[in-house]
């Protein structure tokens, strides 16, 4: 459910592990090209497609799916999800590859599909890791984490998506694979600053390790376990993210450390704020809610938001006084 | 001890935050110029150090030293120590820079450091971290830790060195400060071989990650701290040294991976091996002694050692079946 970049290469995915697939697209042209060619020019146009269908009805994509696959952006899912509820089958596994908090109510992406569907826990899935949708689309090694409550779902969901290249874990701690998606994107702007500004692999490697440490607290104030976030869902794709040239939250806080506006910084990223403007609001008021200390998470939110100047905000994160680790 | 350039940076960050400070160099004209000129024209050439003082005899070093900070390379340190133990003070504090496992023995640098001095634990701390020396000679933001089972003495070695650009991190995990930077220039192989191949982000943050839960599981074995491992000294200085270019261990793994020979890799990175070339065999061993699994180091020490091609490697690690993280 939803043809982006990375649910169409996941598709791909599927379709390579001999899962039988339909696409849903919101976008009928989308729908049509994956039908008929596909092929999806207009997210992944150099990808060539096993024979999966495409749809722009969502009720044709549902109609008898034991797996419905959520792809659409987190701030979109609610109100996609309550479109969708009535047509989706009472023991269908629901598994979301989205990545994000969502504003005001500060919720948790398994937490809108419960919420929303009235699913139960033990129905909901989620899959996070280092998963460029090029890359992968392009059959290169990859690895990412399946988290279920339930173990034999997240097992029945791994063996939909094997393949030689792509290789699932699971876990059943579906808050920790949630909160390193939700919290890697404010890290990356950060990476992207200090790079922008000059700084080196040092300061990188600083940042991605103390950004970690701010993400598990997080996540162990709300009951994730340590152990996922020191893995592929948490490490993984926080690495992924902040060194990845492709990463377009890196790209956008490059600019803003070479001194550029925001708007320079949207200029210079097709035109798009970056996620991690986005989600470092709600991310914060997450923390505060649990009075969990973010220093990186706050200074990116005073930059994006607070007209802080980048070289304030270094000097505020050094100037914390020496302690333990 | 040492005028190396990580040494020689180091010995800029103590002038910097305050501590009188005077190197040991093993060439006489290394010592000489550092002592007349503040400059180390054959490892750090492009730094201006403050007024510190240059000596080729070890007797004048550690003459009154409080702090004998030891940093020449892992596999000399057994001999070294031995030609200086009588004339270091019983009760100054001893600081590894060094970062490997001693071949044949297994230890670590700081058990080297107890067996040939005779020094209680409580004396004898290490350092370690995302630390590349050029970033940091050129008072580039970064962070550290320092490691002793004493932790006034941690905290004493802490204020000694801490300066606005250069952050340090006590912790009384010894253990765990060591064994991440034993182990990471084989990753940093392993990183460069993948890349070399044409594999992308994803597959270098996968190998980040399972690197290092192959990292923590022989820490564990060992009596580190997961955390340890975790944080600067372990994730930090793993990601400096798979990420960055000027990494000597990436730089060569990279030639393999580009289907050169050894002898090609050699040549191709300043003439020498790379320490993770001679680091894989020891850290194997040392994991074989303590029943620890770890599928990475064993491919890049079957790659070095036994004629494995980079194909087979990356195909025997994909092949394992998947299970749980």
């Amino acid at each position: 459910m939803g043809a982006g970049s990375w649910g169409t290469a996941f598709a791909k995915v599927l379709a390579e592990a001999g899962t039988e697939v339909t696409i849903w697209a919101r976008r009928p042209e989308v729908a049509k090209a994956i039908d008929d060619e596909h092929r999806n020019p207009f997210y992944l146009p150099n990808a060539q497609l096993p024979p999966v269908r495409g749809t722009a009805d969502h009720r044709v994509a549902l109609d008898g799916a034991d797996l419905v696959v959520l792809a659409v952006p987190s701030q979109s899912l609610r109100g996609n999800l309550a479109a969708w509820r009535d047509a989706i089958a009472d023991d269908s596994t629901l598994l979301s590859l989205a990545k994000g908090v969502e504003t005001g109510t500060l919720l948790r992406m398994s937490e809108v599909i419960a919420e929303v569907t009235g699913a139960a826990s033990d129905r909901i899935a989620v899959l996070s890791g280092p998963n460029l949708a090029g890359e992968i689309a392009e059959r290169q090694p990859a690895a990412t984490v399946i988290a279920c409550t339930d173990a034999d779902r997240a097992a029945a969901v791994q063996k939909a998506c094997a393949t030689g290249y792509f290789r699932p874990y699971t876990n059943t701690d579906v808050i920790g694979a949630e909160i390193g998606g939700a919290c890697k994107n404010v890290i990356a702007l950060a990476s992207g600053i200090a790079a922008g500004m000059g700084l080196g692999d040092n300061t990188s490697a600083s940042i991605i390790t103390r950004g970690l440490a701010e993400i598990i607290r997080l996540g162990v104030a709300l009951g994730a376990q340590p152990a996922t976030l020191a893995g592929l869902a948490g490490i993984g794709d926080l690495v992924a993210t902040c060194t990845s040239e492709l990463s377009r939250n890196r790209s956008f806080g490059y600019v803003l450390g070479k001194g550029g506006s925001m708007l320079e910084a949207q200029a210079a990223t097709s035109g798009q704020v970056a996620e991690g403007v986005k989600s470092c609001t709600s991310v914060r008021a997450l923390a505060a809610a649990h009075g969990v200390e973010m220093p990186l998470t706050n200074a990116v939110h005073q930059v994006c938001h607070s007209g802080l100047s980048v070289g304030e905000a270094v000097e505020n994160l050094l100037g914390r006084r020496v302690k333990p680790e």
